[in-house]
């Protein structure tokens, strides 16, 4: 079968953040939901859960969680200008294009939330205290290993299929409220809220900074590149 | 230009632990690095370093680190038997070739270390305490969503191309002597170490549980495809 190809994919999976109100299909989002599990995670735990979301209502309510938690972030942004040497205009449309979907979550078609049930794992006798501190100390830190890979893999296929979508999680300010509207279990977390839909704008390559400017060879601050 | 298409890719690109001596072209390398920073970052902040290692004393450094705090892992993982129904000859294959790479770490022609530098923003004196508190709560939860995506696009453009890679974070539990061998400033921190070479197995298709086991609609427990 002809496929995109996977690099052509990667640059051109721009985010998207306005949506056509064309329904998506189920068997669409199945394959986007049977790429999604193919992602590693740690000891292959596969603790995830998805929720997509395409009932209006429950949109609307998860939609109204998004624009009250996103207020918050955007008065952070704002607080936080760039510095001068940013690439100051594409990071205004980034702007403008976010604070637009603040108001309008609920009108993407599809909402799908990323979940991960924490496992807290039980610290044997033996294991000297210097490991069980550094163990609890960074699970939060490196629990997203477990579902971000998969979450990326969502954004590829969406744009293979044609589906715009962007990874967001402002909502997860209001992480309660959220459980409560998605019936998730205690043990449940959400990592992201990605809004899903034919986009309303084009594909286009996506704009980073050279691989000159972050990439190091065997040491910081030594370059990649030289 | 032929490429390997998107979805072949994600169902292929087996975790791999073992290594042929090759060296891998720096060429290549810079192929990779390019398909990471294509990955999205909270609001394209794309606050990430990469370090990639090839000198055999550096890795042998950074393959110690690994080893030692790998052998933590591994007695958290032997007091934490997987449920009867897991799929256990998976399972112990996993842990076995685990437990191999705990050890030949260093051996891989290539370590790739994904790094971040952790940007926490100045918060306006206007946002009510509820904001402030969450967004400094949730702040190491969610900041994987800057890093772990470009990983993802890191795994799968080392299956296209031909190398094996597996993500690992088993060294974070020594993030303090990672960060001196490496030579990061404080603000960095790392969030895996990726042995990269050509696979001394075959790739083959992940095994994974189903979706119909993990996806839910509109509302947990509702089954996303009843």
């Amino acid at each position: 079968m002809s496929e995109t190809g996977i690099f052509a994919t990667m640059y051109s999976a721009r985010a998207m953040r306005r949506f056509k109100s064309d329904p998506v299909p189920d068997a669409i989002i199945s394959r986007i939901l049977d790429a999604a599990i193919r992602a590693p995670s740690a000891g292959n735990s596969q603790q995830w859960l998805f929720i997509v979301i395409t009932d209006a209502v429950q949109r609307r309510q998860v939609g109204d969680i998004y624009r009250r938690a996103s207020a918050w972030v955007r008065s952070v942004y704002e607080n936080n200008p760039p510095a001068a040497d940013a690439n100051r205009p594409q990071y205004e449309r980034m702007l403008k294009s976010g604070f637009f979907l603040h108001e309008h979550m609920a009108e993407a078609p599809v909402l799908l939330v990323p979940c991960l049930r924490l496992q807290h794992p039980n610290l044997p006798a033996s294991l000297p205290e210097e490991a069980r501190s550094a163990i609890v100390r960074e699970f939060p830190w490196r629990v997203g290993a477990s579902i971000y890979p998969a979450v990326q893999n969502i954004i590829l296929a969406c744009r293979a299929l044609g589906l715009g979508t962007v990874l967001t999680t402002n909502h997860m300010l209001l992480e309660d409220e959220m459980k409560q509207v998605l019936g998730l279990p205690p043990d449940v977390m959400t990592f992201g809220l990605m809004p899903i839909g034919y986009p309303a704008g084009k594909f286009g390559p996506v704009v980073r900074k050279p691989i000159a400017d972050v990439a190091f060879r065997d040491r910081f601050p030594q370059r990649w590149q030289d």
